[in-house]
C-alpha cells in the first residue's frame, strides 16, 4: 500500500505512518501537506498519514483547512510518541557540535538542551530535510535534531536521543482515504467521529450544537475553531466525539446538528487509537 | 509609556502597538514572548503588546499559554491589517531579486507572489529581523518581506507593498498589564472579557460551561481549546465573550461557571475594537 506523508523520507509522519501500518507499506514522500490530499483525492496513491494535533504545540491548522477544502474521508488515527534525537555525521562527537539545526518547532521543544550545548540554531525547513542537507553539507560542527528514523534511512549517526525538554510529546496523526470505512466495520473497537460546521453568528449558537451531543451523553474528546477564509473574524468547528455514524445514536446526533448548522460535513469514524488517549 | 513587543524594531507587533498607543511610546524589543511578560510582570516596562491570533493562520498558542501561566491582565486590543512589502536594499530593484527572505508564515502567506516572482525562499526568525540581516549582509539579490515600518527602521527600500495571497489578514493583539483596568472605566464602551478554564473530563462538561453565557443571552466571540501541559489530552478552553465584570450580569456568568470549573482565571474585561471586528 501506497502512503503519502508530508516531508523528506525519515520525517516523523513516515515513523508514525509504519508504527500504525507495519514496514510493509511504500513511503510516498511529499513537498506539502497539500500534496498529500492531492495525491490520495487523485487516486494515485491509498492513503495518507497527516499530523493533525501536538499534545504540547496545539493543533496543525493547515491540515484542518485542507480536510474542509478536499472530501477524502478519516478511516484511522495513529498517536505517537515524538521522541526527538541529535544527529551527527558519522565520527562525529556532542562536543564538535556548535551548531544545531531542525524546524523551528524541534527547536522549541528541545531549548533547554540545545542551551546546555551552548550551541547556536538554525532554522531548517523540515526536521528530516535538515537531516538530509547536513549529509549532503560535509559539515562536522552541526548536528540536526530529527527522528530515529531520519537518521536510518540518511546512515548519519545518534548522537543523544530523547532530548526534548518535556516528554509528553505527542502527536496525533490522522489517515485519510477516498473512501470511508465501510459502516459494517465499526462495531468491533470503539470508535470516534469527526464533524466540521458552521454555525450563524448568534449568542447561543454554538451552545445549542453542543446540545446535540449533551443531550445524547456522546463525549466530545476534541474542538477546535478556525477562521473561515474570506469571513474574517467567522469560525468552523471541527469537534471529534465518542460515537461510529453506524449506531443509531450518533446517526439521530448528525441529523439533529444539521438542523442547527449552516454546513455540516462528517469527515469520518474511524477506530479510536487507545495507545494513549484514553 | 514603555511597551514591550516579541521581535526586532520594525516587527508587525511594534507597528499594532504604535497604530493603538499613537507615535508618543517607547517601543522595547524582546526576543522571545516569554520576555515580553517577564518585562511587564518585573514592572520595568508598562505594558505588552502580543498578537493572540490572525484571521488565517489561527491563533498563537504560545501566548495562550504564557497568558496562563503568569498572573498579568488584558487591558486591551488592536485589529491589525497586515500588508507585507517585498523589502530590499536601496536601488535595488524586483529584477534583481532571486531569494525572498522572511518568517516561514510571511513567506507561506505571499507564496504565489514569491511564485511569480520565480525567487528561491529562505526561512529566518522574525519578519522584521531579516530586513535587519538583509540590510548587514550587503546582498542585493534577496529581498525580505516585513512591515512598511521594517523598511523604515533600517532604512531599505519598499519594493512592493500589499504582496499577500489573501487581502483578508488581519491579527488580533492584547494589550496586558500588571494592573486590571479599573472597573469604573467600563461603561462607556463595547467590552469583552477574556477568561481560561477546565472541566472534568466527562460528557457534557463543555455544555454546561456554555450554558452560563447562553442562559444570559452573552455573546461568544472565540473559543479555543489548548493541551494542559503535562497532563496529555487534557484541555483547558479560552474563551471571549461581550460583555464587563463590572455589569451584574457578567459577573453573575463568572460565578456560575466557577461552579462548574476545575479552575477558572478571569485574563481581563477590556474596551472592544470594533474596528474590523464587527
Amino acid at each position: 500500500m501506497r502512503i503519502a506523508f508530508q516531508g523528506e523520507r525519515g520525517a516523523y509522519s513516515e515513523a508514525a505512518a509504519i508504527a500504525h501500518f507495519g514496514e510493509g507499506i511504500e513511503p510516498v514522500p511529499c513537498a506539502t501537506f497539500d500534496e498529500v490530499f492531492a495525491g490520495v483525492e487523485g487516486g494515485a496513491i491509498e492513503r495518507g498519514v497527516i499530523p493533525i494535533e501536538n499534545s504540547l504545540a496545539g493543533s496543525i491548522h493547515r491540515n484542518y483547512d485542507l480536510l474542509l477544502r478536499h472530501t477524502l474521508h478519516i478511516v484511522g488515527e495513529k498517536i505517537f510518541r515524538v521522541r526527538h534525537c541529535l544527529i551527527a555525521r558519522p565520527g562525529a562527537s556532542i562536543g564538535d557540535v556548535r551548531i544545531v539545526t531542525s524546524h523551528p518547532q524541534a527547536l522549541a521543544q528541545c531549548e533547554h538542551y540545545v542551551a546546555r550545548l551552548g550551541a547556536a540554531i538554525e532554522p531548517a525547513y523540515d526536521t528530516a530535510g535538515a537531516v538530509k542537507l547536513l549529509k549532503g553539507s560535509g559539515r562536522r560542527d552541526t548536528a540536526a535534531i530529527a527522528s530515529r528514523r531520519a537518521a536510518d534511512v540518511y546512515g548519519m549517526e545518534i548522537l543523544a536521543e530523547g532530548i526534548e525538554d518535556d516528554e509528553a510529546n505527542f502527536t496525533r496523526f490522522l489517515v485519510i482515504s477516498r473512501e470511508p470505512l465501510p459502516a459494517d466495520s465499526a462495531s468491533a473497537a470503539p470508535s470516534k467521529t469527526s464533524v466540521v460546521f458552521s454555525l450563524r453568528n448568534s449568542p447561543g449558537a454554538l451552545f445549542k450544537a453542543l446540545s446535540v451531543f449533551a443531550l445524547r451523553d456522546l463525549d466530545l474528546t476534541k474542538i477546535e475553531s478556525r477562521p473561515i477564509p474570506g469571513k474574517t473574524w467567522d469560525y468552523s468547528f471541527y469537534l471529534d466525539f465518542v460515537g461510529n455514524t453506524a449506531e443509531p445514536v450518533t446517526a439521530r446526533a448528525i441529523e439533529h446538528l444539521r438542523e442547527i448548522a449552516t454546513m455540516l460535513r462528517v469527515l469520518g469514524s474511524y477506530p479510536r487509537d487507545l495507545g494513549i488517549d484514553p
